[in-house]
Formats: structure tokens, sequence, C-alpha cells
């Protein structure tokens, strides 16, 4: 076991790693909590982000929650995703992980108890009692746009033919004391449950887990293929099975040591109007699609129980560095050993643009196998990416300084850019106006929504890099140091090298020129002939 | 006067600001020079660049040099582009000032007598006592690849009948004692005078600006229309005439402060073979075509004279900087002052991509209103700008993560991208193969380079930005800063906002989440009638 299972271990880690923000002044859950969290994101770096413990949670009129909230302490940026796994946080030890976990996943274990039973609430008491859903601290996304208040963390289900277990970030959105909406899209995994449950005729049962570990929600926010168990992927990732126990009133099995488990069924009745939420895009949905209703059976937490809440809408957030590393790594598995194309070196979503801008950084062995690479990534799911770049192995396909300075010398738009069709829409409101039909969304005008590929690595040799030779540069870096100037960090490429195109009279040239010799080189060019002007 | 004449006022200036790093220790100018400095731009913020006095500059077997160096002094940071221009550190007021010089110049003040000529060297003597150039401690740039010195700072010519005045940063390469090489295309202005001298058939006069006012290398990057007198345009930019003196040797005005001067006469003798030095797009430039010879007629400079080098190549730089507030600016000027397009708010081109990707910030009245504007930027010049973009009032143009967002989801590739050709390639190393004709590098495949036009603003009402409501962002600024949080440099946008979508019923359901009542919302969603999924 390499990562955590228990959320209050992980707490503790974070707490050790000066990760941790603890406040204790009271927080309004509806018009301060996200908004406060928020600000980390749009005002900090990412390596001065931290996640959030609210101590003193209160609602409207001031009432205080008897559960805490934490929130944005599952990524609130790549070293914490790391330190959840107990990993290096580098790119390449995560990759690495990911690809293994995919290679190698773990059936989880099933146990006889866990924390996250301790307290059981049924649905009887709820009506009893009128302590649902409501007892849940669960704070207002996007206070002044958001429609209504949901989780956003893994959502269960068993497929009732298969027994295919999928874990999915769906929301549940509450709209009663015992009762949720399924916000599910139609081509979600989730769906396929919910279609075969209706073919038996029997409510699917589902379980909202609030507060599993760090790499559960990681799984359930990934574009894992169709049929995959993201629990064994979730055990890959920590190295050893997930720890499960039996839900109290369905079919499920979940995380041992979560928070707060909500166990319901998912009709089959009537479905019934969504409203807006934030989307991922930067944008609030105006999803108003019908919706499955979920009534809820039981409500399972630990002693003293935390709420955990996670941080999406406009990147860069919590959510969108947990799907930008799944992302990543997924596509860079399907190019690599799914597909077998040689030379992938690294696929980097950029997160700011979460499911459009993907660059794909690869050793080129001829020009047409940067399209090759560009056609499979485009085709891998019709959802996903509206930029496909390919870049050399030179470029940094994470630094998008990087890539515009490929994008700027190494593309010919007319002859290295092609526009694709055939796309969903999906969350793009390019695509279609915000009243059009369900179907237009899906599928504007008749064939689609569109992609552009391109080409962004070199054609034939060029000159080198316009930086010193790496034996100066890194001379320069000894006087650097020597003289205490601020401490470096330095960017791809920070020396010159060759890129296949250099002539010897060239090098002889530079040779003469850095032993200060520039009188030699001046009767060499005025013996030297050239083609005119 | 609010900015700087003279560099000794400026360079004390950097001190007092803590923007001047002074090194003692003995610096090889061939080795060890400008890979120290390099360092800062590929590894330091943008913030904590400077600039840089070496006070004991060295060369080939240690040898001592008279002069010192300053380089890094113009232009290593907006900052210190502002205080140059002793105006404030915004972009605003850099604008506002570029835009003011252009619509109104002034025209230099001659004056009697300047430091610049406090010591004259004549070539009489430099022959007589073989020191010329080679009394210059000019730094080898790309140490390793560049084939030769030179100067890179303001190089000033007079058109000999019309007398149009030309300040352009081009190389002068030291091929002699008293004989440099000027690296000059064809399309420069400069060339111009050049022809010009030919037709008349007598040398043209020349002089290289070493250590002039930190605004006259700003001019003589900048991309200035034919027949304009650049040090006009410099004195609009202090708001005061700059003060010059004649020169010794030729017919031409310099800055009277100058730390160096190099007079000479551009020879209509034969040409020379160029050959490799490092190029603004971050590659080597192997340009060996042919160029003109300057023969020194005069090297006159100040007492205790400061050599200046200028920061080029690679971006970002010093050099990258300056083409970058200057281009800015004259494509602003342009489309809003002479072509009037209406609700013209920014232009930002981006330092990595140089004279490549440029983005226009508009408040649009209407879909062709973008295009107009596009086929505008573009057609100003064939040598600049691979990609053209013009983006929505609420993105900021020059953040590249909102550029990439406005991408994202404000563009689909089918409808809103045009490829153009007819671009002259000139720099560009994915346009031509590295030894190809000098006719083919100009305008390859016959018909040119292309670029690619894209309209990323919004084509019709969008939904809300998926942020809090601004009171409640604000709101929360106000506990951020009671927790005593680390200090937000927040990026645009950081609250949410209309876009023209957003219909009465999200309004009433948002009010009531915020209130906590999510179960009446429950309620009017399961009353809400809408098309089916």
């Amino acid at each position: 076991m390499t990562g955590y299972q228990d959320l209050r271990d992980w707490l503790n880690t974070l707490t050790k790693n000066d990760k941790l923000a603890v406040v204790d002044r009271p927080i309004n859950k509806n018009t301060e909590l996200a908004p406060l969290v928020r600000l980390q994101y749009r005002g900090l770096p990412e390596e001065k982000r931290k996640g959030f413990l609210f101590n003193n949670v209160r609602g409207e009129g001031g009432i205080k929650y008897d559960m805490r909230v934490a929130t944005g302490i599952y990524a609130s940026s790549r070293e914490m995703y790391a330190l959840s796994l107990d990993c290096e946080p580098t790119i390449e030890s995560i990759d690495k992980r990911w690809v293994e976990a995919q290679l190698h996943p773990l059936e989880p274990r099933l146990v006889e108890s866990g924390p996250a039973q301790e307290v059981v609430i049924t649905r009887e008491e709820m009506e009893k009692t009128g302590k649902g859903l409501n007892i849940l601290p669960v704070p207002v996304e996007i206070p002044g746009f958001s429609g209504n208040i949901r989780t956003s963390v893994p959502f269960m289900t068993k497929d009732p033919k298969s027994g295919w277990v999928n874990v999915g970030t769906y929301s549940a959105h509450m709209v009663g004391k015992t009762k949720m909406q399924w916000e599910i899209e139609r081509h979600n995994h989730g769906w396929a449950h919910y279609t075969t449950a209706k073919e038996i005729g029997k409510d699917l049962d589902c379980a909202v887990v609030i507060g599993g570990p760090p790499v559960l929600f990681y799984v359930g926010s990934a574009k894992l293929p169709f049929g995959v168990n993201e629990l064994t992927i979730a055990g890959g990732l920590v190295e050893a099975p997930l720890d499960v126990v039996k839900c109290k009133t369905v079919n499920l099995e979940v995380p041992a040591t979560s928070e707060v488990i909500i166990e319901g069924k998912v009709s089959l009745g009537p479905l019934e109007a969504g409203n807006s939420y934030g989307e991922y895009n930067g944008y609030m949905a105006h999803d108003v699609r019908m919706r499955p209703v979920v009534n809820v059976t039981a409500i399972t937490f630990r002693k003293d129980p935390i709420f955990v809440h996670v941080m999406s809408q406009m990147p860069p957030s919590e959510s969108s560095k947990v799907r930008t590393v799944s992302s990543d790594n997924i596509y860079y598995k399907f190019l690599k050993y799914d597909c077998k194309v040689p030379g992938i070196l690294d696929v980097a979503w950029h997160e700011i643009s979460q499911a459009s801008w993907c660059v794909i950084r690869m050793k080129k062995i001829n020009n047409t196998h940067p399209w090759q690479a560009l056609h499979l990534a485009a085709g891998y799911d019709a959802w996903w990416g509206k930029f496909f770049i390919a870049v050399d192995d030179d470029i940094d396909a994470r630094d998008v300084e990087s890539v515009i300075w490929a994008l700027s010398w190494r593309v010919q738009p007319k002859r290295d850019t092609e526009v694709i069709g055939g796309r969903f829409a999906g969350l793009d409101p390019s695509a279609y106006k915000p009243d059009a039909s369900h179907e237009e969304k899906l599928m504007p005008n008749v064939t689609g929504a569109s992609a552009i590929l391109i080409d962004a690595t070199r054609k034939w040799p060029y000159t080198p890099v316009s930086l010193p030779r790496k034996e100066y540069m890194e001379n320069a870096l000894k006087i650097w140091r020597e003289l205490k100037f601020p401490e470096l960090s330095l960017r791809q490429p920070w020396y010159g090298y060759e890129l296949g195109f250099w002539p010897q009279e060239s090098r002889e040239d530079a040779d003469f020129v850095v032993k200060g010799d520039f009188e030699s080189v001046g009767k060499r060019l005025a013996a030297r002939t050239v083609n005119k002007p």
C-alpha cells in the first residue's frame, strides 16, 4: 500500500506537509465557503494552493451543522496529487503509476465492517425525524448562479445483469430530504446500468461515496473504457486492494473508511427536469434535460463525519487537475500500449482547456508519424479534444510557452493543419445556441462539431536553437551560484543544441569567434562565395 | 521630459530600484558574459529580472578591456521598460504613451556638443595604432554557435535625396579593425537609403549608436511605417525632443549623451558573404546572404565608456520585450486610429512567439466585426504574424491561459478559422528547407508562406461564467484577508458574470439555493415541463 485508504490519515499528511488550511471561524456554506476557496485557484500559483478544512459550518440564519466540511483536499495541486499516491511529485512518477495501474488492476477486498457505517440513518428514521439530506452541509458551488446543491463525488452502480461495477463522478442533486436527481449523460457508463435496470424492470441500486480515499475520486473522474471496474484501477494506483464493505440497504460494496455514504435506488419512474449548475468548461450548464430520480434508502457515516466537497467548474480547480492527470495517462497508454505507436513520449491535456487542448510529444520517425498519432488521439473519443497538437521531443508539452514556440516556427497552417468534423458537441457552447434542442446540442448541423489537428513538428533539419551550447550554460550556472544570484527554475530549452543542419564552416566560424578572433572570420567571409542576394 | 536621455542617469535609477546587478569579478566576454545573463531569461520570472553591469571584462588570454559592459538594461521586464519612460508599469500607461507618441511625434533638438564625443579616434589613428573595433568588448552572443560578434543596437542612416532619417536595429558585424558588415534585409527601411546611395553613386553615411537612451532602442526595433523618423517617435515617447550632436566624420546627428558612436560609410563596392548568428525566433540564422561592407571612419565615446550589449535571440529576452511592446501599440494604433475599426481594446503579440501569435481583444458589434480586424491585422505587414486570434472583451489577451480558454470554448474550427497564403517566409524555418535558395526563403512555393485567422469570440449569447457572482467573491476576499492567507494575484475572470443568456427561472432557482432552500427548488423542478431527453 503506497497511498491512502483512510481520509483521516490523508488529512494528517496534508497537515504535516503544510497543505491544509484549517478555518475555525464561522463560514456560511451557501454564500462564503466556495467563494473563499475559489480565490486560491484564481489568485495563487499552483504550488501555494492547499486543502481547506472548515470546523464551524453555518447555514441560513446562522444554524450550525454537526458535520465539518473539507474541500480542495484531493488535488489542489499536482504535488498534492502525488502526495496522495505517496510518489514523487514529478510528472514521470505519476505517469508511471497510472500506466502500471491500467496494465495491472487490483480487485478490491471485502471486509466485515468499517468506520463508514459507524452511524446508520434509515429512510424510515429520516421520514420520522425530518432529518435526511438536510443534515449534510452541502456547499452552494456558484452562489448567484447555481440552481441547486449537489454532490460531485463518486457515484457507484452495478450492472444488474453482468455485475460490472462502475464508479463515475456523476452529480447527485438534492431536491428533497430523501430525494436526489441523478445528473447523467446518455453516453456515461452509469446510463448503461440504468438501461439494464429498465430491461429487467427493477430500480437500480446506487451509492454516493463522500470522503472516500483520494484515489477513488481520481478513477471516478477518469475516461476509462467501457467495462472497466474503476475500483480495480484505484487499487492499482495505490498498489494494494481497496477495502470495501457491503452497503446496508443496497447491493453494492463501498470503501470501508468513507466519511459518508448515501445509499439509494434510482427510480424507473418519471424523470424530472434539471436546472443550472457550473460546468468544467467555465460556463454555467443550462442543462434542463430530464434526469432520473434517486430515492434515498439510508445515510451512513463515521463518528464526527467530515463532509467532502470537490472544487470544480472554472479551471484550474481540483477536478480539472484530476481530470487532466487521468486524461494524460489514458491517452498516453492508449497511443503507446494499445495502438503501439512508436516514439510517444508524453500526452498533455492543458488544464485551462480541460477537454480541448491536447499536446502529444513524440520522437518523430517520419512526416506521416505525427498524423498517425493525431488521428488516433482524435478517434479515441468523439467528446474529447478540439486542438490536437503534435510536437517534437525537444518541446515541453506541458509548458504552454514551449508549445506556442513550436506553433510559431514549426507550423505552416496551409500544410500542417487539418480540420475534422464528426465530433459530439457536448458541453461546448460554441457549437450550438443556448436554447437549441437536445439533438442539436449533441450533434449540431447534423454532422457534429469540429476539431483541428496541428502537426507542429519540424518537417526537415533545422539550424541549432539560438542559445549558447550546453558547456557554456553549465559554466554560467556555476558563476551564477557563486555570485549568489536568485534561485533559478530553468525552462526547456535553456541551452542550444543542433537540429540536423549545421555546416562545417559554421562550426569553424564559431570556434574562431569564441577565441576572440573575429578578424580571421572576416577574412574567411571575404573569401567565401555564396549565391547573390 | 519624462524619461531618460543620459544612460548614466538611467543606470542610477536602475540601481535605486534594485534592478541592476553589478558584477566585479572577471568575466570573459566570449564564453561567460552572455550565458550568465541568459540564465535569468530562462530561469527567473519576469519581475525578478535585472540589468547587468560588468566592471571587469576580459577576453582571450585574460586581457582586460578598458570599457565596461552593460546588458539587459533596456527592457529585461515590462517594469523596467515603464521605468525608463517614467510611467506606471501598467500595460495601459505604456500603451497610452506609445499611441500619443505616434499621434504627436517631436523633432530632435541639435546641440553644440555632448559627452558622446569626449574622446574621438579617427580612422587614421586606428590604422596607425592598430586599435579600432577591437577596443570594444563586444560579447559573443551564443558561444558555440555564433559565427561573429556584432552590435545589435540602433543603426542610423539618412536618405541622401530626401533627408529622411532612419533608426533601425540592424546588426553591424565586426569583420576587421575598421570594417563591419551591415546585416540588412531587403525590405528594411535602411536598404531604401542604400538604394538611393547607389542611384547617386556615393557611399552611404551611417552611425551605430551604442549606449544611447533606452527609448532610441525601443523605436529602432519598432515596425514603424516607411518615411517616419524614429527620433521623432522617441521624442514623443519621453515627451521631450531628443538632444543630438553632429557626427565628426559623417553627415548624421546622433544622441548627444551616447556612450559610444561608430561612424562609417556603407561602401557601394562588392558585397560580402554573411554567416550565422542567433535570431529572435529561437534558432540560429544561417543567413549567408551578401551584405554591404561598412568602412569605419571614426569611433567616438565618453570618458570611462560603458559598452551596451542587447540580449536578443531565444525569447523572452530584452529585445523580445521591446519588440512586443512596440508591435502591440503599432497594430493597436493602426486598427483603431488609421483603420478606425470600432471596439478595438487591446492587441497583444505574445513574447515567446515574437512575430507569430497576435491576439486582438475587442468589443464585438456583430459577427463580421472580428473578421474585419483579423484581415486588417494580417494585411498590415506580410512578414508579421502567423496566428491572428480575435477575442471578446472579457478575455485577457495578454494571459495565454485566458486565450486558450477562449480558443477552447468559443471556436468551431470548421466555421471560425481561415487559412491565408501570400505571406513572406522571412525567418520562418518551417517554410523552407535550410539550404533553400534566397528566392525560396522569401516566397516559398511561389505564393509564399501561410497564416491562420481565428475568430475566438462568442457567436451568440452564452450562459454565465461558472464562478460565484461578484458580490460573493468580493466578500470572500474580505474573509481571505481577515484570515491572513497568502497574497493573491487574481486572474481574469475571478468572478462570474452574465453573457446574454440567463432565463428568469434560473435566476429564481439561484435565489432559493443561496438561502439554503433546496427543497423549494426540488418542488419547482418536479413541476417544470421541458423537452424530453
